[in-house]
């Protein structure tokens, strides 16, 4: 695709003929893009085969059985059902809380909330007055824009989703210390350090609010998904907060929720996970997942401990990642700076870390976008995923994922994208 | 512990002085042993080193990149829900179904079991009326003796555990056609081959009056846990007929769900696990699944489908397995043949396959016996654990896991456990 130096004018500015125009020579170029039937992906936060080759030496950390004893415990038994201790250990460095506050699961930290969820659910939390299966109503808040996967969660219970805007520090804590007074609000999604989709840091201010709310809800669960807690996309490794403290230290020790995992540092679907929370919570939770598991997998658990050794070489693993991201992110916010950027057709954000860029746009155009890339081959989140029921009141926020195709097909997909928003724009 | 000749003659000819003579014999004996402070295991199925070292080539299979990219799938990476199809094609052909009707889940069968049923009572199965957290009551057929884990799944979710007796072709037909009659009871236990503990194989007739079953539930759930599908200690690979078909057959298509997993044919608690049921019931399942993850660690599938390769394969390295775990039950049933035979203090099974023995001692003996050898360091299954509730009303099953000890071991814990049940018997 050519640059077209006739379109570095906002579009506001131009007459309805040279709207005209310009529609018509886009369409054209589209209609040459179409032709190549190119098959393009920036839908999910997959790291792309690069990454993947990375760290693929996590295949054969254990090679044979001496390997696969850790503390004297054959990890290709049965048993300990909260994990390995030095898998434990790793994740409680890495999330600067304590050994005895995690509880290691499978491949997913998806898994271990939708799990925390469903049992709320049956069984009820250490604070539940009753199971939430009971409750006439339960109502969730979801920060939004979000991650789809969380507010799916929610959906499939029933729960009422809330909306809270994302301000640049983290949700909007005025609405949200507000909304909490309602019993009915059982809990919180958040993606706390690098949101999903924004790459937002939630704010020191911001963060200890959060820990010193005062819910109606006795089991009121914040959901802290730190899912990008050592994904620093450009410069050094942030230091984040422990929650878990901070919250105790606010006289909410049973509230929160932490997760995590190693989906995007080793195999994403074949890492490990965490759920990490009080030792009082650990001590209820483990109570009902006793029925459940004998244990998630342990040789999985060590192949990881073994790999990534602890926080210093998890960053350093990082660092190598974002080697391989750091162009990615550039060329989608450049692409976006120089091909939309004159036009003010939309804002973006410019993540620091993460796996994301969110883009939006004017109001009303998200929509046609995607179904014009769509067209073209580049499939995107949908529009409206990143908001509650999947609808985006502006239908304006798309989720830009640049991990996974290489640098060539993103630049290609990145040129089709904003083909496709100056064309929904000028369709207007 | 030597032989002692005089008490090979059934206890109940003793005279009390004989009797007390030689329960002074026997307590010597006992403080002897117990001085030894031994630590032996026969609590778990848990397989022994020696089985662990022979199927640790799976560790190796998958070494670089290369070796992970299955029918041009890369399975470092997301996706694929349901499973990978080559996996579910190893689980099909062992199960003699289709691989469209598997989904393969994570390192544990009981964690699938237990998902279903958290399923059942959050959202319903497909032919629920509402979910089950909404009925009043759910009842639930217990076969008994029967395993542990399952009846503490129905526990934790608060059903009202039914008790059936298991005969020798499985559990008494006649009652289940019988309980089935009553809408509260919503589903049954099944361990059809090998079951656990006592190893009783499923006679075809009795598997032919299950799957033509007609509870009055619409929703019952016929729990198939094929745990022990290709597990066979003594003699060749016994063939066992598919479920799922005589289900449909008989009018029952989505009664049945089938588990099994790879615990016991490669890692406990690190391989992959199968939940089959017709493809109507995949379909509703993995409509809710899809919220909880995006699939189960690929890797691991892999990994397995290049271990295991096929059936037949799978029957070799089963047959591996059982060189090491025969001499093990030869020992449990040799053992007491010798000790206890003469004396009709128990009778036993002698399974041809699964993981245990199961020995019913004369009423009332059961904990007291299990209490004297925990006294001398062997750990055993609770006395009660094979029945609802943990409740044996003869306090007399007993089971017995040989496989965990090495050889030497397994004949000292024998030898303590009949000396054990001798004790507990003249006590009486």
């Amino acid at each position: 695709m050519g640059k077209d130096e006739s379109i570095v004018e906002p579009f506001a500015n131009l007459t309805l003929p040279e709207k005209e125009a310009l529609r018509k020579t886009l369409r054209e170029q589209y209609a040459r893009v179409c032709e190549k039937k190119l098959k393009l992906n920036m839908a999910r936060g997959k790291p792309g085969k690069e990454q993947l080759d990375l760290v693929s030496g996590i295949l054969t950390v254990l090679s044979e059985p001496a390997d696969c004893v850790d503390e004297d415990l054959d990890v290709r038994n049965y048993g300990n059902l909260s994990g390995l201790p030095s898998a434990k250990r790793l994740f409680a460095e890495i999330l600067d809380c304590k050994p005895e506050q995690c509880f290691i699961g499978g491949s997913a930290s998806l898994q271990l909330m939708y799990d925390l969820i469903a049992k709320a659910y049956t069984h009820g939390l250490r604070h539940s007055p009753r199971p939430w299966s009971r409750e006439p109503q339960v109502k969730w808040l979801c920060p939004a824009p979000g991650y789809d996967r969380h507010f799916g969660v929610s959906r499939s219970f029933g729960m009422e989703l809330i909306t809270v805007p994302m301000t640049a520090e983290g949700p909007d804590m005025d609405l949200v210390e507000e909304l909490v007074k309602d019993p009915a609000v059982k809990g919180m999604w958040c993606v706390p350090k690098y949101s999903n989709p924004q790459g937002i840091v939630y704010s020191e201010r911001t963060i200890a609010r959060i820990a010193a709310l005062r819910p109606a809800a006795p089991d009121f669960a914040l959901m802290w998904d730190n899912a990008y807690c050592v994904h620093e996309v450009y410069g050094a490794y942030l230091p984040f907060p422990d929650i878990i403290r901070l919250c105790a230290q606010a006289g909410n020790p049973d509230m929160v929720y932490e997760f995590a995992s190693t989906s995007k540092i080793t195999f994403p679907g074949a890492g490990i996970s965490v759920m990490a929370c009080s030792e009082e919570n650990q001590a209820y939770l483990q109570g009902l997942l006793k029925f459940q598991i004998i244990s998630y997998d342990k040789v999985n658990q060590l192949r990881h401990v073994r790999f990534l050794r602890d926080k210093a070489h998890t960053i350093e693993v990082m660092q190598m990642h974002a080697k391989v991201l750091a162009p990615k992110f550039s060329c989608v916010t450049e692409t976006l700076k120089r091909e939309i950027g004159p036009l003010g057709l939309a804002t973006w954000e410019n993540p620091k870390g993460g796996y994301f860029v969110s883009v939006n746009t004017l109001p009303g155009l998200a929509k046609r976008t995607l179904e014009l890339c769509a067209g073209a081959g580049v499939t995107m989140t949908a529009a409206g995923a990143t908001y509650p029921y999947g609808k985006d009141p502006a239908d304006s926020n798309i989720r830009i994922a640049p991990s996974y195709p290489a640098l060539e097909e993103l630049e290609q997909a990145m040129e089709i994208f904003c083909l496709c928003l100056k064309l929904a724009a000028l369709e207007k």
